[in-house]
């Protein structure tokens, strides 16, 4: 069997099933958006990493290579903020093919340095090899002091919530396909230069822990296929609470569009989807409008036998499909 | 400037030279082994990462999934041993072509579940996409008690050692290379499957820490410059020393190469090149016989200004030459 005829998420888990022999240190292993384990001192590390390859996942024509190199490290720090940690190092390993320039190769660790600087984080290390492409895989280890928040502790009850807006980024990328001379600058910083959210994870944690939260890197409705499977649980979203710019709505039209399908579909908005009570979801989103960060409440934590579930005021419900991009049969599939 | 006409090690310190800001709790940055950090429990952490790309590191015709799975993760272990520290975590990123086997990506994940089990390590987490050619980069996390040895602590009085022998690795790369029918299998295994020398590190560490260590990634003369590079030091290595097998030496015979090439320039070993006092060199070599692993010293650290010498017994010394094995020219280069 070749692995194109396998899902990405298929693959994992046969590839890391006969691997799951942890030490008693580990509290949370291959499957979440970060690893955690706890050092003999009691804290509580996290660590992960996320591998970007010229061609699958960007063009070198579409993004500056400060912004490939913020890019980069936002992936992985967003990974970290979305188990409520703070990051503190990170390594990058780095395929360069020769005939890069090195002006364009020192943009890259500048606009990784600058986003490292920003976000307290030290950049301790890494490896250098040649690669036909460029390769930028980045590892991020951070801390914290409560026990880390996965993405398999939803309750039925609860609401789903998540912070900003959805689809900008997958705005911004159908933005530079189009070739249009019209570049909205907002749609095009979404894609090309996302922001962690680790002062928002932070806040989500202070507030009282979120029952799971999870970063929405492949498309919400992925995301939120991950947190049910993984917590037992099923969701009613609201498709009108679904936050949406207009600046996002605006270019769906313009391209003939379906924004919903940037939405749910669309990847690296790099948000974080949260699970959490009424109340706490009413004071994180007084605390988050303190430093300007949007928070939705989007739907709830229904049971399991309910499935996942898009709920239109003026409509009947219907199933939110898993798909979402799947790195290995490039294109979005739809089983 | 493209980078194929910068060695490797000038092109890291180009790059890396503008994010060399770190916080207080880092011990050792980027340039080493490993980087090593202080907890907040106060103990001290290593984390370090080893990219491998196909057709670059490796070749899929010569090597079984099993032994590749096992040699990545080898080399991340290698450089976590060479501080001194026990690993203790691990994460893979991989890059799969779409049309690799189920089968062998499986037998890669088995090589490498087979180390970490063996090495004590927890494979907790890694990243998963497609890419043209097989990628393989794996982060490892460390830990130890005492501070770690870094590359730049070598003392003028102290000796140079070499736990095992040299050449063996190149001689097996030699080998298959050669397409000979004659496979000696020490020489094959010493290219496929090196073993990271975890328990040596250790046993040198107890003995009372080396002023210096690394291990030989890239052959002994690269490594033998790194260390007087950032030490401040010279070298005297005596040729009739260095540890070679009778099975590497006879195959540079049968194939008309120089065994001493193998030995200086040839990558790969994973051995543990340390500088420490004769006295100790003389307890950790009994110590290590205690598991059957040689332990030979091969010559004299010196000051600065004698440069790094091979003296052979009958004529007169030579410098050694940096090259060894640089990723951008693709081949050995001279200056």
């Amino acid at each position: 069997m070749k692995l194109k005829s396998i899902g990405e998420f298929s693959l994992i888990d046969r590839l890391t099933r006969q691997m799951k022999r942890y030490d008693d240190s580990v509290l949370v292993g291959i499957g979440d958006d970060a690893a955690a384990f706890r050092t003999p001192g009691g804290k509580f590390m996290l660590t992960t990493c996320d591998m970007l390859v010229e061609g699958r996942h960007f063009l070198l024509e579409w993004i500056k290579p400060e912004q490939l190199g913020h890019k980069a490290l936002a992936a992985s720090l967003s990974d970290i903020a979305a188990m409520g940690g703070v990051p503190s190092y990170a390594l990058v390993s780095v395929g360069w093919p020769a005939q890069m320039d090195l002006e364009y190769a020192e943009g890259i660790y500048r606009g990784m340095g600058d986003l490292a600087a920003t976000s307290g984080v030290s950049m301790i290390g890494g490896d250098t090899v040649s690669a036909p492409q460029l390769i930028l895989d980045v590892m991020v280890i951070g801390e914290m002091e409560a026990m880390p928040v996965t993405r398999s502790g939803a309750l039925p009850g609860h609401v789903f919530a998540v912070t900003g807006s959805l689809g900008a980024a997958a705005a911004g990328l159908a933005l530079l396909k189009s070739g249009s001379p019209v570049q909205d600058q907002s749609l095009l910083q979404a894609h090309l230069l996302p922001q962690p959210r680790i002062r928002e994870g932070a806040i989500l944690l202070e507030a009282g822990p979120p029952s799971a939260m999870i970063d929405i890197s492949d498309g919400l409705a992925g995301e939120l296929h991950h947190i049910c499977e993984n917590s037992g649980v099923g969701a009613a979203i609201k498709l009108e609470d679904i936050p949406i710019t207009e600046e996002t709505k605006g270019l769906a039209k313009r391209l003939k569009t379906s924004v919903l399908d940037w939405a749910l579909y669309g990847g690296e908005d790099y948000e974080l989807l949260v699970t959490l009570s009424a109340q706490q979801a009413a004071i994180v989103k007084k605390r988050l409008a303190g430093i300007g960060t949007g928070f939705h409440v989007i739907g709830e934590v229904t049971a399991k036998d309910d499935g996942i579930k898009l709920v239109r005021e003026d409509g009947p419900a219907e199933s939110i499909d898993k798909k979402g991009y799947d790195h290995f049969s490039d294109h979005k599939h739809e089983d």
